[in-house]
């Protein structure tokens, strides 16, 4: 990606994570009971890089197709008018949830930076909490204002989508006790855990604008950017610095998770599970888990994963060409090159 | 309550029980990935009295002014016809998911006779098959084939109580660390955490029907009733048999947990913390136990519960007063005795 075009985007998601983080606070409030509230903020208010509500805005502006930053996502010029930030931060809080759910189910104790729900409150909390933005999330898409029949389907699309995800996770937690995982598998796990959310995100605005030609293109191109998305999150966790990462390198290997990389090196005859011979990344020394991503590299996994991962990138993009040609539209086949190009 | 009244309520029950059991396996089928399905299916097929399914077809038929059972419940005449089911079963569905989440907070080891799903299968699944049932919900209660406008209120509300049932869970969490609880705190809680469930399952009909006068009634008899059962669920804590109950008896007093009986006797200046000293009810003797109660009755407080849970039960009753004179409406009358005159 040309460094124009990497400036361009970087300032695109900055631009709208600051409207979606000014947004948060009026859409989930912190009421009686406040602890419930304060632990269902806690993960919202910690960060993240907006990148699913940003392209909930952005598809809007695209078939919209008035200039970025132009109008004001609060009263959006979409089928007689729209809040569509509503929509944005409803799938930002899906997310949230997910992670809050994810992190007690993986007793993971940090999340962006600072504890996990469950451990800066507690297990009871946490769960509520999560539950909690569940019901939100459903209340928030309901106050956009589009009209009935348009509603009706964008919800039924965020419930599909969040049973969707829950079917990916249990696919993906399954994969550990398997060994041979086919491309295809691997490919229907990550649609469901992480591309199925970007597939919503993109049809959203379209969705609620009940504008029907736009709706499969901007899905087809969030699954395929979503899928892209996935399979840069494995080849990170191979690539990236311990300081990127925040965490020791290779640990997917360590806890046998299924990747991309993993299910292309064993039908290359490589026994990957003995790659790295310990559940606990902290117990090997690096020495070893370079000799494995060495390997890895060797029998061309991390280049084989790097190119499927451009290749629905540029699937992607594709889809985007149903869309009006205009500055919204090229932004967002910006964002998919940034999802292969990002280093964290 | 007379002898005839309790057969006509408890053959109300068991007929739409077996309804409701017979339309689950459609609504929530066992899919890819069955693991997942299984699980959420789990403590739905492990039985349950079906309440709150029961209130939603037995107000669909007061509303739509028909014989009780006489009309096929997926092609209901309200409205031009609607699935009344998918909307009973919507109700079950979120009452299964919020029992899924909560045994795994209490770390309650069993549920209806059978183990809890994260004893059953693990913590893992049992998070993730109640996300799934909850989503699931609003998947169902999208397939009642109503009107657009009217399924966006009935989504609406679906969605609103999940969010005060999780509300009414945290500020029940947080009396436990609290001794001075008012009744008007502890009535606020109980509406949150278990009347509105019973609210939204009255209302629903009249919401997916657009049958706007009823909507309010129906609300405020389910949300009356709604408290009536929980007052009776913490009265048969302590005045049903050990066998009745499954597990024994005041084994709420052990956890210091609030209710209306403890909220009123502390009132009388009963010291209730230390009435059974132990958090766990194993530890405690028979006799202890039947002292504490003793106590409460002396001062009485089990009959303050009493009165209060009929009294509610009044109130919910006159709320029907707006529905059509039918027997289906009689049959609602009749539940709100049931809820206070049940023995487990």
């Amino acid at each position: 990606m040309a460094a124009q075009h990497s400036d361009a985007v970087t300032a695109a998601i900055a631009d709208r994570r600051r409207l979606v983080n000014e947004a948060l606070p009026d859409d989930v409030p912190i009421v009686f009971p406040e602890r419930l509230y304060e632990a269902s903020r806690y993960l919202l208010d910690a960060g993240g890089k907006r990148l699913r509500p940003t392209m909930v805005l952005l598809a809007g502006e695209a078939i919209a197709d008035v200039d970025p930053l132009s109008e004001d996502y609060r009263e959006f010029p979409l089928a007689g008018g729209i809040d569509l930030m509503a929509a944005a931060v409803s799938i930002e809080i899906v997310q949230t949830f997910t992670l809050i759910h994810d992190d007690i189910m993986d007793d993971d104790e940090m999340r962006r930076g600072v504890p996990a729900v469950h451990e800066e409150f507690d297990l009871e909390t946490a769960i509520l909490a999560g539950d909690t933005l569940y019901s939100k999330a459903f209340e928030n898409l309901l106050e956009t204002g589009a009209a009935a029949e348009h509603s009706v389907r964008a919800l039924s699309e965020l419930a599909a989508t969040c049973t969707e995800i829950c079917e990916g996770q249990t696919i993906d937690i399954g994969f550990e006790d398997q060994d041979a995982i086919t491309e295809a598998e691997y490919l229907e796990m990550v649609e469901r855990k992480t591309a199925v959310l970007y597939g919503a995100s993109a049809a959203m605005p379209a969705l609620l604008a009940g504008a029907d030609d736009y709706v499969d293109p901007l899905y087809n191109f969030g699954i395929d950017v979503g899928k892209a998305f996935q399979i840069q999150d494995d080849l990170l966790d191979l690539t990236a610095s311990t300081e990127t990462l925040g965490k020791r390198r290779g640990s997917d290997l360590a806890e046998n998770k299924q990747t991309i990389v993993t299910v292309h090196a064993r039908q290359q005859g490589v026994d990957v599970t003995d790659l790295v011979p310990d559940d606990d990344i902290s117990a090997i020394d690096e020495a070893t888990v370079e000799e494995a991503i060495e390997r890895l590299e060797a029998v061309g996994s991390i280049d084989y994963a790097r190119d499927l991962a451009h290749d629905h990138v540029a699937s992607g993009r594709d889809h985007l060409q149903a869309l009006p040609d205009n500055e919204a539209r090229d932004r967002l086949g910006d964002i998919a090159e940034y999802f292969v190009e990002r280093e964290y």
